[in-house]
């Protein structure tokens, strides 16, 4: 069944792709079954991250640039990672209201994912996400984070180009937040250019950036960052639209030619999806009918002061590997 | 050496204190030694989360907050979890201008750890630099996280009382990762209080939480979230904080009473430190020269396509099994 799931979603059946983003989503073996199976199809995609402070307008300009992907022909996907709901544990700005007006082409493919309780971690469900995407033929995915916090950085490295988005006007914790974010930046859009202050704050992020590059090479041996593109944009008035999408064009044509390998991205996606898998196996081992009562009594002896959590996870590791000898 | 200056931590030696963390947070073998010694002399300080939306006022009430219990006699310590800085990957709100008042008082001590790159996750590593503030002496812990991404809500769940702070007037996007963070909350602080539409932002937020509760008995076998106190309070006139640290207490009194395990959140702990080391003992089994080799062809094999990264981890956890049966 599952197989057939993937031939229906990789043959542009959007609703066999949405139902098999969930499996995928969800880890069931359905889902690990047909991901194993489109996995050797995928890497032809580009992975865009977008990412910001909140209020800087990323979803209206990921809208925008649709629109204009679209106008060329190309096949959009755009995975949302929201805010989770109190409620039902799923992702709260999922009908996003600027993305509306692709809602009835099926060559725009919009996906909310929670941004909470993925085992194996946020990134490493991203990542298998866009890999499913990709072997349905989206040759263009966006990949929006909402939030400003380790995960949603984590999941912008492991986009091939990452854009984050800032407005002109905003608050001083919100600038702190932006300056996490250039770590990971290919381009910088100052977006709402049509505000007042828009100009001034592209300026300021330039002249902010050159001061980074120089001051890294003091700092030793941390990787000297990459020194983003500044654009300004509007997603408003559709101003720098197309300057945005050349860019990315340009940056996905330089990375083609430098060779089959997909590049750093495509090791970090590697090692997150690995190393999600790897985490996911060892707590399913450590809750097997077999282990789970001393895996319960150690957390226990951890949470009461009893033992440190040093001790404890060596405990648990010896259970793992004394098993494993006596296969 | 580090176990002098455990003790010498222990003792009220502030500094000796800050070295100790930073061993602790950079994962050295002398900052495990440490843990491992102070562990056994934690679990007696009220460990509070206090987080929301960028603009709430967070760091504003945890100093207006820290004062109060400074006022009676209190020894408070703070972890301000920050986004990490371009330049140097260290934290960027470090000196807080609100937390200056109490720069000279000894009996506050005051952590700022950068939001990203720490070994085992960000939740393992804020609870091991609370577990070494507790031992020593600091009965009030609060722990500051000014993001609003995944990690930061893991983080508030690890605190045995978690506060979320919002501002009056803000914008949809924010109220969407409010939203995502009423989950953990058991204090929502409407602050600024002194604004026109706080007592109206009050009112809907209470609603928004029956709705909640009942909507929740309807969506099946998710536990259903605990209903929250909302407390108006202005961390600017100081309106409101008398009952907010005296809300605090109370529940704090409620959780001693109700047995010495420490609760669900002394497991969220447990478990987070336990499975942050294990992934850095595999990780780190996984980097050692017998098998870097054989880790770094994986990796370039999945980023390749070639091989899907389910089969990837599986042979990497083969090679670490079958290394283990030989010794």
């Amino acid at each position: 069944m599952s197989a057939s799931l993937a031939e229906r979603a990789r043959s542009g059946d959007r609703r066999a792709l949405a139902r098999l983003l969930t499996e995928v989503e969800n880890r069931t073996t359905a889902g690990e079954q047909a991901l194993r199976a489109l996995y050797p199809l995928a890497g032809r995609a580009h992975l865009v991250g977008v990412t910001g402070a909140p209020g800087s307008g990323k979803s209206t300009l990921v809208a925008a640039l649709t629109g204009k992907a679209r106008a060329a022909g190309r096949a959009v996907a755009v995975i949302a990672i929201d805010p989770s709901s109190p409620i039902t544990g799923g992702a709260i700005l999922g009908d996003r209201v600027r993305m509306q007006i692709h809602a009835t082409d099926s060559d725009v493919f919009i996906r909310s994912m929670a941004s909470r309780g993925h085992a194996g971690g946020l990134a490493a469900s991203t990542v298998a996400a866009a890999a499913v995407m990709d072997a349905a033929g989206f040759g263009l995915i966006f990949i929006e984070t909402v939030g400003t916090g380790q995960s949603e950085v984590e999941v912008a490295a492991i986009a091939d180009t990452t854009v984050v988005v800032q407005a002109p006007d905003m608050g001083d914790e919100v600038q702190a937040i932006k300056a996490g974010l250039l770590e990971v930046a290919d381009i910088v859009v100052v977006n709402k250019s049509d505000r007042p202050g828009a100009d001034r704050a592209a300026a300021q992020l330039r002249a902010m950036l050159t001061v980074g590059a120089h001051s890294d090479r003091a700092a030793g041996d941390r990787p000297r960052p990459k020194r983003p593109e500044v654009l300004l944009a509007s997603a408003l008035t559709g101003a720098g639209m197309p300057e945005l999408l050349g860019a990315l064009d340009r940056r996905e044509a330089v990375r083609r030619a430098a060779g089959a390998d997909g590049g750093d991205a495509a090791l970090k996606r590697a090692e997150a999806q690995i190393s999600g898998i790897l985490a996911q196996r060892v707590a399913a081992q450590l809750r097997e009918p077999a282990r789970a009562a001393q895996r319960a009594t150690t957390l226990a002896a951890v949470a009461a002061h009893e033992i440190d959590p040093f001790s404890a996870a060596d405990r648990l590791l010896e259970l793992l590997r004394a098993d494993r000898a006596e296969d």
